[in-house]
């Protein structure tokens, strides 16, 4: 019988935020939890906060003992470590699975794995302004969601089994097709990003003829430009391994933008609100529907 | 000797969360304090809960005699009252500003006011979640940027006594030029809600046909589509009276975008770093150069 997630040996693979997270998360989950990351300041502090039991920056030692390796890196360094000798240093029947940003791409190597290793895609929808692992916070996961995408090498007791893990750090799962979840994150994530990116470009050409554009800038402003801070490495990868979804989307959100516009520049200000009124609409019912979720429904 | 603002009789025309918080803002620089709205239960709010001494929707009788009149109210609505009567209704040397969002159609209709108006256009860069004489906040003011716009009405004693009037409700005084204003304005606030409109219309379409849309949208969309949530008649008299210097940007824009869906498809990874850079750069400046100046400096 089956009462939640259990491991004897969990190997977390990349200690930032995200992984660092899990780890706590698991905790009381696993017997013994090992952390691999490159960075040996990253190392010692999850070691002595308790973080990890055993940490090490050598992939083989860290994993080939594991029943649960987690790997949570940039996309390219995930599916590297696919491609790569990782396939090799698992004992059979070891539950592997990722949480990288895009899914089409990882699932896709996963399917060249060895027959034996329990491989599922994972994208975790959460997140928070600090990154690394001293921001890593065991509650990280409560309440979002949580995408889990077969691959080839995903048996029906490695999807039980990522199911479990989903429930055990308090996320909701939501099973999808990997090419269908890059679609969906193109469009309300990646998208987003060049936007912002693309806005703050603009501005900053303002900017640079009159520095009022940049006392003047408000909170308008300050949401609209967060992503444009994201970090460059990450967004790379997500970008280059999803572009002909995001490019599709910059398609859809371009036709969008020329109807505004060419409504704005007739001067149908009857015509241009009522353009603008479906989005208010479902701007507004999304943020009540979030709210009712907070309140459990 | 002049020791900050002083009024014997405001007037706030428009009773909304800005005209409100004003009132409270000026409660110890005014002997009286008039509101004047057409909405009787927001008359009825304000008086009771001391936001003003007297109430009325008699827009004659509210002003004429102030020797400071405040008009609070959307664009257009400013624009009519200036076009209107509003004129002949004030005495000698009244003071006359205004808060509407865009600048050079109101400064332009105040050129027409009758000479001994001391009018002057104003923009207080703040606000909040919430809207309404029942969200004003004596501190909506403290710290923000707040445009001063000159007209032909704005004699140097107008213009003194409304750098008077910033500094008494806490702002920061911006002095400049009512056109130069607009297109500053187009860049970090109309374009940045145009793109959050048209984001959620095209993350819509995916919505409709896809339901996990809604369920995955996070962090990075809920930034992203705040501004789309805006009030829509608001928004429609700005546009309406910006159309020119929105279109620009919306042009600087699109070319920005351009340039990045060139380099996304072109599946060059090194150049769409390079390119999406100084987007990163420049938003983590803003951030720092804001932080400082909450600090202090």
């Amino acid at each position: 019988m089956i009462s939640g997630f259990r491991s004897r040996h969990l190997a977390v693979v990349g200690l930032g935020l995200m992984g660092g997270s899990l780890a706590l998360a698991l905790r009381d989950r696993a017997d013994f939890i090992t952390g691999v990351d490159r960075n040996p300041d990253t190392l010692k502090y999850a070691l002595e906060h308790g973080v990890v039991d055993a940490a090490t920056d050598d992939l083989k030692a860290g994993v080939s003992e594991a029943d649960t390796v987690i790997l949570a890196a940039p996309v390219r360094a995930i599916i590297q470590m696919i491609e790569g000798r990782i396939g090799s240093y698992l004992r059979s029947n070891t539950l592997l699975i990722d949480i990288g940003s895009t899914k089409a791409d990882i699932c896709d190597v996963m399917a060249r794995l060895p027959i034996g290793v329990q491989a599922i895609g994972g994208h975790p929808m959460t997140g928070k302004e600090s990154n690394g692992v001293e921001a890593s916070d065991g509650t990280l996961y409560h309440g979002r969601p949580f995408v889990l995408c077969p691959s080839r090498r995903t048996t029906p007791a490695a999807r039980e089994r990522a199911l479990l893990l989903v429930d055990a750090v308090g996320a909701v799962p939501i099973e999808m097709e990997a090419h269908r979840h890059d679609q969906v994150v193109a469009a309300i994530s990646h998208l987003p990003y060049l936007l912002s990116a693309a806005l703050v470009a603009t501005v900053a050409q303002e900017g640079s003829e009159d520095d009022a554009v940049w006392r003047l800038a408000a909170g308008g402003f300050r949401d609209m430009s967060r992503l444009a801070g994201s970090d460059l490495k990450m967004m790379g990868d997500i970008l280059s391994t999803n572009s002909r979804a995001v490019a599709k989307m910059l398609a859809l959100f371009r036709r969008e933008l020329a109807m505004i516009e060419a409504m704005l520049i007739s001067e149908d200000d009857v015509k241009l609100t009522e353009l603008l009124r479906p989005a208010r609409d479902a701007r507004l019912a999304w943020v009540q529907r979030v709210e009712a979720a907070k309140n459990g429904k």
